[in-house]
């Protein structure tokens, strides 16, 4: 065949399986998506995936990797999920072999949101970047790291959990440990709890909803907005300086927010910042969409495939 | 020559310049300290140092390459000081240049924090490690990261300055424009005027003596240490997240404050962490002692002397 070569993504979620066939220029082929498994059950997870995969090669035979983003901490070597906090029960599943073993084809294992960060590095607002971070502001706070245009993984598997650096060592406690992670701010849960508080409306239980009133002009629901933004970017110059970035890409459905709170980051980082570095950064919000997952899963598929 | 290869490395200080002749398994053939000029005017600078690199030169005439550790912010090529700040008027001083005419070498700068984390990485504390991160706690406080064996610059070379990474976005501000840095709590000054309010007793002013008391058994003494410990522990905890590190290398001055200081990092990190990446880093004192900046710019000497 003389067309490009291209993978399959799976993005593992709680309440879908998405997949993407995608090409090294990141052409789209084809997009399904099932629900997740009720119960969440390994072997049923493994069964789904391993059947939507199995119709994908049928029609997309010439795939040269499956790749398959999930949530939780996935080991060094990439073969197992040591552990994913909404798939309950799930302790070193060997998901990998599970897949490999049911569609007969190598299979390569990434968390969702390096994947999420792959995918907008190559394909998306990061693009021709070779120093990128990549924050995904969803249930939680994930983060991804592209050091010299790579995934940067650290000496585990476990680096980038950019929802884990404090702003406030004395602050709020998050269920990783730590004290003051930017999740236990802009976590969905608590953004909406922090909302409820500072709009004094017991009414608000949902991210989009503070965005609606921020859209139709309510003061009250852009200053919230701007303020989680100014802990995000208060987050983000303590990134600059360790990182010196070329651009951080804000995904998730946060992200979706718009301007009040890219305008508060951005106010943050302008207070903060060694004048230096500030000149450089580039904070943009993700390109890719929902199937931003599924996409650098097949990146990964992509890469892995090379070096078969 | 069957001798091994080795390189010179220089550690420009406010207060002395220093040299080390290292060679390839860290052995220290020769070292030397000569004051640094007066006024720290860069053309004085350039010909002590070109001076002394002379003499060296001549009795180590087969020394593959030349480090020049700077403080300050050295540009993405290291050709260059882009701005240094206890030496006021140096910008963009052409430092490689200027010594590479003297001494008809080609000659390597990099910032004298970074170097002294790759010597720690190469022949001291941090050896055999893959992920390191080693911050340097001194007037002010430093940091250098090391990724799959080699030292990390990020986009424009200002990368690693774990120092100023905060623990409270809303604490006293810092030089560099942050807000609750850790050099806000930990470098020198900061430090000791601390603990004049926490020991309510004006009369310390200086680091070492409240090393002293500690040793002495002085509980109160014992205690700030430990408290500046736990700062550092908690901005270690958000490091971890980031860079799954297998060691942090914590070197400088204060670093000689032993077991209280240490204690006290340890009790955050052991708080604050995932229990998964606790398990395996290590926290340990930096082994090279105060030429560690000379050998770590002996090794940017060696390296690049491999690559011409």
């Amino acid at each position: 065949m003389s067309a490009e070569r291209y993978a399959i993504g799976i993005d593992l979620g709680g309440t879908y399986i998405k997949a993407a066939v995608v090409t090294e220029t990141g052409m789209v082929l084809d997009e399904r998506q099932v629900e997740t498994p009720a119960g969440r059950q390994r072997e049923a997870v493994a069964e789904k995936m391993g059947t939507l995969l199995t119709k994908l090669l049928q029609k997309h035979p010439e795939a040269v990797g499956i790749g398959i983003g999930s949530p939780g901490l996935v080991d060094a070597e990439r073969n197992m999920i040591r552990e994913s906090p909404n798939f309950p029960g799930w302790k070193n599943v060997p998901l990998r072999l599970m897949i490999a073993e049911r569609v007969k084809r190598p299979v390569f294992l990434e968390n969702d949101v390096n994947c999420f960060g792959l995918a907008e590095h190559r394909w998306g607002a990061g693009q021709g970047s070779q120093f990128m971070l990549a924050l995904a502001l969803g249930t939680g706070v994930g983060g991804a790291v592209i050091i010299n245009g790579q995934l940067y993984r650290g000496s585990s598997g476990a680096a980038g959990e950019l929802g884990h650096i404090s702003v406030d060592m004395q602050g709020p406690q998050c269920p990783c440990g730590n004290y003051g992670c930017i999740e236990r701010y802009l976590g969905n849960k608590w953004f909406v709890a922090a909302a409820q508080v500072e709009l004094t409306d017991k009414s608000v239980t949902s991210p989009e909803e503070i965005t609606r009133r921020a859209e139709s002009g309510d003061a009250a629901a852009i200053r919230f907005l701007e303020g989680r933004g100014e802990i995000l970017g208060a987050a983000c110059t303590s990134l600059m300086n360790i990182f010196d970035p070329e651009v951080i890409v804000i995904g998730g459905g946060l992200a979706q927010s718009g301007e009040p709170l890219f305008r508060g980051i951005r106010k943050a980082i302008q207070e903060r910042s060694y004048q230096s570095l500030l000149k450089e950064i580039k904070i943009l919000p993700a390109k890719l969409g929902k199937s931003a997952g599924a996409r650098g899963a097949a990146a990964v598929g992509l890469d892995a495939g090379e070096t078969q």
